[in-house]
């Protein structure tokens, strides 16, 4: 698995001049093995190959070692016998493999966010003549374009978030609570997926103070109230996204006009997404559309990139001068919010193509 | 909140010498401060005064500059104007901070396990007479007293998590599958809670090949299935837990007798905890009434303490040599498994107390 992120993490670290690097940002870890690893882990790169140190309880990280080049190491978890502790365990087993290895010299890559001082200390103990070189974020950019493994396990997880809008989309009555709704949709998806999943984000109603981004708790829905579901299932450690906005009764002629108005900015958002489009552009325009259409514009991004983080390049905020490119999965919501009255938004997330934009959600966003 | 974890920390670091620390791993900050903070998050101490760096997201964080000799600082967290970076804006404002203060030399506390590389260097750049001394694992004796503020957190999660089990044992159904019996009990919970929860551990039919230790799955419960309940929920950070075993029928012969004798392993075990007490006796003991009654002894602990963790001390297992003291709380939970065909265990929680053991758990474990 993930062996073209192997690829292109080898040439950029070629291109950067390492030889050796210690990968330990468990987002890292997990995109170049493919493995939804516990924490803590260990990746060791060494002149073109690859040392997985993994907990011995996740028995899957035996497999990275048929990949080519590629070796697997595990540390006692969990036991009996001896203090549960991870990370000394993760140490000592790097520095029993370092001791079987020539000595070098020169820079190590490493990911200084994340590599805990301890470890570092144990790396450069056994190799006295490296000097780290902070590596930190490289990744990043390779991450933004996805494989078609990748891919995969998100089309698994827009497959699940449509029965997860489903079930919120019935569940959404008059004196139900904002957790009342969360807990048929988590339900709905958990039996269909037939094993516990991580999920997200908000699930409110209008009638809240700050109705844009909450998790569910005890509000309960009222006379012409709104409720947003913006639902992440992931799988595999690949996150999904999605929003779309539910009515307890027949939506107010404001909350219809408000609805027909974002969906709109959906569309014409959609309409602007294509390789080589600067993010940035995409952001200005669709505020500009909201603001044109007499609505305060919205003070969140107007999309952004997933994959192992619900948040992660190409985000489409102010800032950003990044472009699309072939392979990115991105996110584009548009909404509006009346604080403690209404609030409304519509998302979608989409695959970027050579053309346009290939759809990935299909949860129904449409008023009742 | 929590004045006397801190009054305990700085009594440690005044035994140790140390006047600087930094406290980086985010269970040690959360019991140092009693926020349930999301990471990353820094305590710094300083001459017997904290100041707590978190996410100005979590709004929570301000109410510690009124505790005394406290102070709290915010660094940006998700933002449309930058990058979303949180190591880099805590480091920023750690950075910011020592640069309002006074030189100084020697020795500074760290947890060289959890503090990233980087941020150990934005701090000796800024103090650069000064040296890293590990603290790690320091507090973990301390954190195994627990304090009233903490009791109370607690026992909230035991009065849910005998909620979760009321719908577990109703759940336990012919036909419906582990991830069914979940979805109840976990809805249950949150239901009641009107919020998110954090919730474990094992939710699992005894006629899986490893029926001791799983999350829930697709399995079916059949006829004469057994199925472990083994149930935490976590409130404001803090951990409970609990174990149950259910039938679907009347249970067979052999299940009503594994059940009677690990109530009464149960039962023994209890009758053993009081203070000074040396854990790894407790452990020898019931490991060996579970021989004596001529079962297989469970390859697990025979319990552990909880608190901002699933497991953490004191742990009753053979190696260890820490005595119960006043304050503890503790876990007790023998089970008999025979792989594929059934699975029993029952697990409760315990104040130590002067003169014993305090029931803390309360759900009910009986046979049907």
């Amino acid at each position: 698995m993930h062996k073209e992120q192997r690829q292109r993490a080898a040439q950029l670290l070629d291109e950067t001049g390492v030889e050796l690097a210690l990968f330990t940002d468990h987002d890292s870890v997990r995109w170049l093995t493919g493995l939804n690893l516990p924490a803590p882990a260990l990746l060791f790169f060494e002149r073109g190959s690859f040392t997985l140190f993994a907990d011995e309880g996740f028995s899957d990280a035996s497999s990275f070692s048929s990949e080519p080049d590629c070796t697997h190491i595990s540390f006692v978890g969990y036991t009996i016998d001896q203090p549960i502790d991870a990370p000394s365990r993760l140490a000592d087993a790097l520095r029993e493999s370092l001791a079987n290895g020539s000595a070098q010299s020169g820079r190590v890559g490493v990911e200084d966010k994340s590599l805990p001082l301890a470890l570092c200390q144990t790396f450069l103990d056994a190799r006295p003549g490296c000097e780290p070189l902070s590596l930190e974020g490289s990744l990043l950019p390779l991450r933004a374009v996805k494989t078609e493994e990748e891919l995969a396990r998100i089309r698994e997880g827009f497959r699940l978030v449509k029965i997860g809008h489903d079930a919120g989309r019935k569940a959404v009555r008059l004196g139900q609570r904002e957790i009342d709704v969360w807990t048929e949709v988590q339900t709905a998806v958990e039996r269909e997926a037939g094993k516990w999943m991580q999920m997200g984000n908000d699930c409110i109603v209008g009638h809240r103070p700050a109705n844009m981004s909450a998790a569910p708790l005890d509000f309960e829905i009222i006379a012409n109230d709104a409720l947003i579901l913006d639902l992440s299932v992931v799988v595999d450690g690949y996150w999904t996204d999605s929003c779309a906005t539910y009515y307890a009764e027949q939506p107010t002629a404001q909350q219809f006009q408000m609805h027909k108005f974002v969906e709109e900015a959906l569309a014409y958002a959609v309409s602007l997404i294509r390789p080589g489009v600067v993010a940035q552009e995409v952001d200005q325009k669709v505020r500009s559309f909201m603001a044109n259409g007499g609505y305060e514009v919205y003070p969140h991004h107007t999309g952004h990139g997933i994959g192992l983080t619900g948040h992660e390049e190409p985000r489409i905020v102010p800032y950003n001068q990044e472009r699309f490119q072939e392979g990115n999965v991105i996110m584009l919501e548009p909404g509006i919010y009346i604080p403690g009255v209404t609030g409304i938004r519509l998302e979608d997330a989409f695959l970027v193509t050579a053309n346009g934009a290939e759809p990935l959600s299909h949860h129904d966003k449409s008023l009742p």
